[in-house]
């Protein structure tokens, strides 16, 4: 999407990559340390071998400072630390480890709708039950706890639950929930006695005005022993959002909370089955928790890239949500985070009809002619599921600012046009 | 291990990693021409970026055209290679494609004992039946198709075996199949209807005299029409082993053969859960499967390099065999392929009853004993199943030369030690 790497990380894996570069004065000293301290953590000195399990140590030990330093130090201990192939590969790890039962005693897992795919498809995957609870359109994509209970209770006819999932800031909706919010869902774990999964890839990706990230741990440790001593929870996050957006490189990782150490140890037993994360991805994931430093000569490069990048996504969010507005039949929640938006769109009867009779999902007909007609790929919001009746899609606002005014045009045009044809 | 990496492929790797060094005059034409096509391959010609799920489609291209070549002309369709992250990652995926049913009707998946512990673990995970065949270790760890057919028949009973699994060269036995035997498994997996998992990891991993790598696929494909068209197959490669061994990337490859176009479309699904595997991973892939040509600058070096890293490992391999069988109670075979050794050890009764007493299997005393004793750690028998009554270690053949000396003779020590304290 043209969004440029930050130099210094690429500068440090090329390092780690070729060492014979350490020797090369095109590269300045900070990135060449850092590439001796990774080196230094790895077996032989290579990237190339295999890591522990659960990932370099140091490497663990650096995600827990940054934790630290997130949460405004509330401490964070490096063995609750795993390094995994992205977070998807955590996610999937984590639902496995928890997922258990057979009937009415399958693990049933809480997820928002809309939801992002990975965890649907994980849950169908492990025959685990799906409990869906609906985000708010009409409050931003706000989280109820009154639909959380309405939800629970509904599954509880049919299914054990053990788990809810959260994904902040949101996708496919771009919702950055209220610390208020984070502590009523906090609450309803404690509760209801769930397992509390928050997926926080976005944790950079904060555009709105008025909105903050919080995170799920440092909410709970400030709501008390009674809470941070007892609700169990993962928190994700991985390198391929944010500014960084390095998704290739597949790193990521996991903090375990109040984990029963039995479970913990099956856990580990779970992510050794393949080895290690690669080791490329860990070292990135080093670069990411332990940036350049003020008094770094890579310092002010990175700050100015870093804060083009996000700059950027700043006024692209801006720009989608307004121009959206404008056109009769969408209706745009702000992009307060993240990096899509999720409008409704008014669809004509006749076009509901025309969809059913082709056999398709009606939003995936009116994206199908989108992609015909302009060449342009939106994923309906079918996929990500929607309440019965309303009709949305996802569009990431990634593209180059000029590309994605071109776009927006497009899309404006184009949804006028097929008004008009169904109605 | 000090297996140094070879130049050729990490000099493409920093450049795929940070383009800038495309100017630099320090890298040889053909490392920047194949970064070059890598990123050219690339969404938004960066290897930080998602791939499509199966792989970057130039890169299994040339896996394909790489197949090819090794198969003597026998045609791969790229469509068939699907990218993974490790080949441990594809061998669990297409365990979970394979395995279903409950009850009685559990799938049930022959795999060879002693056997890789990725294998019972995968099948644990997925509630499938671990059918166990044993290797001949008088004929130098030989498969024999009867012993085979009794495994098939005595499993009957309880599963329903779908699922016939072969390391080849072998872990941890360092066996190479012969021809002849290919035959036999290919034969008796038309027979029983059994799909074919062919872990071919150590391909280029053959030091023995008179011993020579026979793809499954190209052993299937000459047995005529009758069998290449017939028998369900999956091949898995890696970049972990042979001379390359960069595990750390975590790159790899399977190939797919008679798979039903069904089958196949959820395999792909299965596939994109995770997004795609690590980007430089496949990078790596592409230079495995691709190395420089006889007319490039970077030909001479690649060669010396990985002919050096295979003549020690071939060195390693007749020394270990020929210091082991130096030893009264240890019976070593020869290390045909691979990179172990599993010798049968001989403990002494008071030996395995002081093991009972401390709740340990023999071979573990053993080792734990020759941990403490002399810092060097083998992985006993039992961790990898043998032969009831019998009892062995897996040790590696990896360390330099040197070491591997040291290492040697002080195993033979702690063995006439132990035999004699246990006496």
């Amino acid at each position: 999407m043209g969004q440029k790497p930050i130099t210094f990380f690429r500068q440090v894996l090329a390092l780690c990559a070729y060492p014979d570069l350490l020797d090369d004065n095109k590269f300045p000293e900070d990135a060449k340390q850092r590439a001796r301290r990774i080196l230094g953590a790895c077996g032989g000195h290579s990237i190339g071998a295999y890591s522990a399990s659960q990932g370099i140590e140091c490497i663990r030990q650096d995600v827990s400072r940054y934790i630290e330093k997130r949460d405004g130090g509330i401490p964070s201990n490096p063995d609750n630390i795993y390094l995994s192939t992205g977070a998807s590969d955590a996610i999937v790890t984590m639902l496995k480890l928890l997922v258990c039962g057979e009937g009415p005693d399958r693990t049933g897992v809480m997820i928002s709708i809309p939801q992002y795919p990975l965890y649907s498809a994980a849950l169908a995957d492990l025959a685990a039950v799906q409990i869906s609870y609906y985000l708010d359109e009409d409050r931003c994509w706000g989280l109820d706890v009154a639909e959380l209970k309405r939800a629970l209770s509904a599954a509880r006819t049919h299914c054990n639950p053990r788990v809810i999932c959260i994904i902040n800031p949101g996708n496919p909706t771009g919702q950055v929930q209220s610390r208020k919010c984070i502590e009523d869902v906090i609450r309803f774990a404690k509760e209801e006695h769930l397992f509390l999964m928050a997926d926080e890839v976005y944790q950079d990706n904060v555009y709105a005005e008025g909105c903050k990230f919080h995170s799920f741990k440092k909410v709970l440790f400030e709501m008390g022993p009674e809470f941070s001593s007892t609700v169990e929870m993962a928190s994700f996050h991985s390198t391929s959002k944010c500014y960084m957006g390095e998704c290739g490189f597949r790193g990521g990782y996991m903090e375990v909370i109040n984990m029963d150490p039995e479970v913990k140890a099956q856990l580990t037993k779970l992510v050794s089955v393949r080895l290690c994360p690669p080791v490329t991805g860990q070292a990135l994931l080093e670069l990411v928790v332990n940036p350049p430093q003020p008094d770094e000569p890579s310092y002010s490069t990175f700050m100015k890239e870093r804060t083009e990048v996000l700059a950027a996504l700043a006024e692209k969010a801006g720009l989608t949500e307004k121009t959206f507005n404008t056109v009769p039949g969408i209706i745009c929640n702000p992009v307060q985070g993240a990096m899509y938006t999720f409008p409704r769109i008014t669809l004509p009867q006749r076009a509901i009809d025309t969809a059913k009779e082709e056999g398709l999902a009606p939003d995936m007909l009116y994206c199908m002619r989108l992609l015909e007609e302009e060449g342009i790929c939106l994923v309906p919001g079918s996929g990500f599921g929607q309440r019965e009746g309303t009709y949305h899609f996802r569009m990431t606002i990634l593209p180059p600012t000029e590309k994605l005014k071109v776009v927006l045009q497009k899309i404006r045009d184009f949804h006028v046009r097929f008004t008009k044809q169904f109605s």
